[in-house]
Order: C-alpha cells, then structure tokens, then sequence
C-alpha cells in the first residue's frame, strides 16, 4: 500500500520528519545518541548532524546529554522534545487516518518504478 | 505558521509529492511543459524529468503531449492525472485540517534555525 510522509516545516525554513522523528525515538529507548544511531544503522555523525539542526531549530532543547567521552555519554528526551515526538506521532497517524484516499494511488502503479525522482 | 509537506510513497518506492503536484497544476493552466516549468521558474529539464518519472511511476499516462519541436507541443492532464493531482491536493487538505496540532512546532522555534538538515 502507499503510504505518506510527512514533514512539519517550521516558518524558519528547519524541518521535522519521520527521520528525525525515529531518531529521537531511538535515543529515546536506547539512552545514548551513539547507540541510538547504531540501532538505525546510521552513521554517529549523520544523527550528531540530524539533532543539531533539532537543537539549532529550538529555543529549548529536545535532548539532554550527560557528560561521557567522545560517543560516549547518555542522552534522554527533555519534557519538550518527547512532547513534540509525540505531536509529529499524533499528526501522522491523523494524516494516515485518511487512508481511503491512499489506495487510489496504487491503482495503475506499476511496481518496478525506477529511480526515485 | 509551520506547515506540513506530505509525499505519497508508492510501494515502488515512486514519489507523488507538492513539487509534481505543483508542476502538473502548472502544466493544466499552462497548456505546456515548457510554459509550466517557466511559470515555476524551473529548468525544462526538470520539468522534463519530474513528469517523466510519473509517466514511469503508472501503467496510464498522466499527461498528453501534442506534436511539436523540441521544447514545443501542447501537454494537457490526462483525466487519470487530473484525479490524482485532486486527491493529492484533498489528502493534504485533510492532513492540513489537522492544523492545531501544527501550532505546537512553532512554539519555542529559532526563526533563524540556519541550514535545513
């Protein structure tokens, strides 16, 4: 079945998608960003980049480090990055609800599409 | 207001999503591709390969082109294109409906968040 993304685009330009989304998740059940990252199979500077935009796009923090060496230390979700997890979880399951509308997109799909452009 | 950018993903891992939505609009008002992707400020080439992309996404045609030179020739929606573009504009519609929760993004934001990771 087809599926949506969807990403919330803040007025500054900064994103939140199902990336950054499962990301914060896995920092969330692994307790650490270096684990979290291995967990998704990606690489530790990829998700260091990922939550430094998060950082950089808010007032407040998502995400609470404790002190560590390098990749080392912990990391939990603040109050206000598990609530915005949770909105974006919300909104998407919302959107998804319209699902009826979904399948009119498998319709005539030809499953050997090609790249994706 | 931060604002929700949705992409349909189908099975084939093909993308229908606010740029192809926007161009096939332009292509309906416009009459051409040419003249769509110039109403887009977008290269024909683009143009050329965002299309091409649908055209290998479905069995069915999405798009009419008439005779023409190079850059030249008429496009119009095939029906088929004309209810997908339709129901792509009505999920996003309903997705944007879910817009209180939306309110909570901006809350906190850095209106200068820098470069979009």
């Amino acid at each position: 079945m087809a599926h949506l993304k969807l990403t919330v685009i803040l007025d500054s330009g900064a994103r939140f998608g199902p990336g950054k989304a499962a990301l914060l998740e896995s920092v969330r059940d692994t307790g650490s960003i270096a684990a979290a990252a291995r967990a998704m199979g990606m690489d530790y500077k990829r998700a260091w980049t990922l939550l430094d935009s998060l950082d950089r796009a808010y007032e407040a923090p998502l995400i609470l480090r404790s002190a560590g060496g390098t990749h080392g230390g912990g990391a939990t979700l603040t109050p206000f990055g598990a609530e915005l997890l949770a909105r974006f979880r919300r909104l998407e399951a919302e959107a998804i609800a319209s699902d009826p509308g979904l399948v009119a997109f498998e319709r005539l799909a030809r499953q050997d599409a090609g790249p994706k452009t």
